[in-house]
């Protein structure tokens, strides 16, 4: 196992005239930026402005494809068949692929947004299109999942290259699923606390769990959350911590292959 | 002025539930398909499916981007900025290269459709950003264009393909524009008229206008429609009398340089 | 159990430029007509056109409310929470209100679309804020509801109407729920069959399932559909039976009290 | 003419997870809420909440129906028909009116937005068909209108309330229309201006104009901003200076008959 880490945030989830987040302040303490592509966010017009800062920040770029759900963003379930998932996530890969080499870049990952992202972890069938999809657009692609989850054994065996994805501020249940976000302590908002999972999360490959049990997790990226007040707060503690334990902090195309 | 002539037409217009032209039908006949991008019609779904239809009918294939308003099928002006054009074209034609690429395929040309097309024909701010907007993501693209229209140039000076488009179904005013749809007598119906509107478009290169006049047209590829009930007749007698005449009916990438 | 039966079908279902169903020629053969509200198909447009048919046709007009899902027609299970459920039902309730008002009628029923029927019949939760919804609008509305299902109990407690719906060409699970359209055998076709279910429906106040056993099915309103090439045929023949077996049909607001 | 004024700012512009505007804070410096009703902002759970907060803090509620462009927020023109404005703005006011019945309120007025509210201003048969929408659905509604603009005579005519609006952070035109916001000078930001403008269109009924023109104005409302940083500051030195003339802060419904 590595030490080194990749530190990936969604950004590019403001939406005409709505803005969220504070992509021009993380943008500087993360190495992948995963950047909505129109369906539960973003639009034309703000992917390309989020293109652009990545660029001058040196930050990684790849797609976070959706559901077709703005109102909810994304984070409501939907019964979508594999054809329909495989898809829309080859649509919003390709619309972001499209900008981006407009402004002269390619893109390095892929990371479903959402409710899609632990769909296509759990569920074998939308799994399998994911990766498809992928592999079809750019087999040099690379797929963020879900530290843990089937996807990354189906990624794997067809040849797509895989990050594995911790979360340090999401409680986690003991078969190493995410505990829900209307479930209370699902978010951890402590600086302190955050910090000492990124470092078992790293050192010792393991994360405790709500149940209060502690399960293995190999981990490639971290999820920074750049949608609240204390975010910044958080991201630079991280930042701190890292480089107290000389923990090297660089983007997944130089150490996934 | 070749002989040869294109014949195109909009595919792929259906979304989600909903069924609109008779495209199994229509792909038969014709050289070139613009396919909805998911804006003003289409959906991912469909447009897989359209872009098969197309490679097993060996019919080329190209974007058809439209104004993001599904409820008026793109044919409401909407005041868009350049920078909000040139966005949602890009976007929109990355999506179907996306798919286009799973299937194997490489896109053509690009098509605006409906207000688009004719708002980026006239304001010549907006014809440049749709040149640019093509140009930055595959300068061997064809821009599909209302023949004699001031985006013709701008697209030539900047060193894009273009391939002028003409209308035999749809009355011309005197400038060189379209009659409005909402306009009595705006579209023509009858197969005779419109055979003899072909042929005088290519072996004359000049049109008749509703107010009795005669201007020049030069036309590489002609608008089919597959959305009304005689449409299969119309397209049937045009491939018809193309036969007769001798005129060559090919792809645009054979003819435009 | 009364000899007298409501016919229904959903309606004003088309879109834009797109156009889905038989309408004029449904509506002279049903009594009440539940016209989308513009989430899951439907638009303002489409609304008021509906409306004035069914008021030429003196068919009783409701609600047909769906879940933001156009692409999917509704049909897709979303995971809104209640309170969502409530409010998405409420709007669409009032939106169709006020067009039916401005051509001088009032609602006389309110039937959930799709995903959202079937969500709120067997989600005891999701069925709760359904029934509060109609009674906060207008306490007379009476809720169409899948005979058998939970919700009846929760509406006829807080003293909402409601009307008992039979499918008379839909599969029936031995619990009383239909059938999932992706399943084979889920949709019947041959008018024969569906006329007998019907019959016994109404004399018998039963009907037979896929698994072949037979359940108690009280009815008050039979759902017809409009959205296939048979359906015309399928709708004289169930028309036919009905007179030959002397059952009145009559719209719900003559029996439901 | 009276020295009172109503004060209304738009409210409920937030969509989904995407929040924009103070509404909690500006609700208790205004008499009139203007609603937004889900196209151009707002979702159903949005509508609720800003009812509620409305009956909260006693202030008088409207519709602010806007054009279907939530990615434009409302403020780019569409080409619509008559019948298309006309139906949709019925729609909205209709989705509200629900929502505000199931609170146990009424709806004071109507206020189009955005782009729709300067298209009905000026536009004769827009004018005609958005007074009529109101009437149709509820003749005791109170129109606000453009002060000066065509529409207000239109409404008269018919028997429709009108409320004439001022803007006092926008500059004019000397027509009386606003400058238009992509316009350097447009959008007046210095509280002293502000309250300098409102104090001279209350007592003198008059405006100065971007060009050095003073025109006449009669106003009713005049209308707050609560979407940028310093909109609160201005608020307050609005009503500080409005308290200072002895002037009296009112809703419509209280002095327009």
């Amino acid at each position: 196992m590595s030490k080194v880490i990749d530190l990936n945030c969604d950004m590019g989830e403001s939406f005409g005239n709505y803005k969220i987040g504070q992509d021009e302040e993380v943008i500087k303490y993360i190495t992948s930026s995963n950047i909505a592509c129109g369906f539960h966010a973003g639009d034309p017009n703000v992917m390309r402005y989020t293109v652009k800062l990545a660029k001058e920040n040196n930050v990684a770029i790849g797609a976070h494809p959706g559901l077709p759900d703005l109102q909810g963003f994304g984070r409501r379930n939907m019964d979508i068949t594999p054809k329909e998932a495989k898809n829309l996530i080859i649509y919003q890969i390709g619309a972001l692929q499209a900008i981006a080499k407009s402004e002269g870049l390619n893109l390095q990952h892929v990371k479903p947004h959402g409710a899609l992202y632990h769909m296509v972890a759990s569920d074998k069938k939308l799994g399998q299109v994911a990766v498809e999809a992928v592999l079809e657009i750019d087999k040099d692609l690379i797929l963020v999942c879900l530290a843990g989850s089937e996807i990354i054994d189906i990624a794997l065996k067809l040849g797509l290259k895989v990050a594995r994805e911790g979360f340090a501020d999401r409680a986690y249940n003991s078969d190493g699923t995410l505990v829900k976000r209307n479930i209370a302590g699902s978010v951890i908002n402590e600086p302190k606390i955050i910090t000492n999972r990124i470092v078992k999360m790293i050192h010792q490959q393991k994360i405790d769990t709500i149940d209060g049990k502690t399960i293995n997790l190999h981990t490639d990226t971290i999820c920074l959350h750049g949608d609240n007040k204390n975010a910044l707060n958080i991201i630079k503690a991280i930042r701190k911590t890292l480089a107290e334990e000389k923990i090297k902090v660089a983007d997944l195309k130089y150490f996934i292959n």
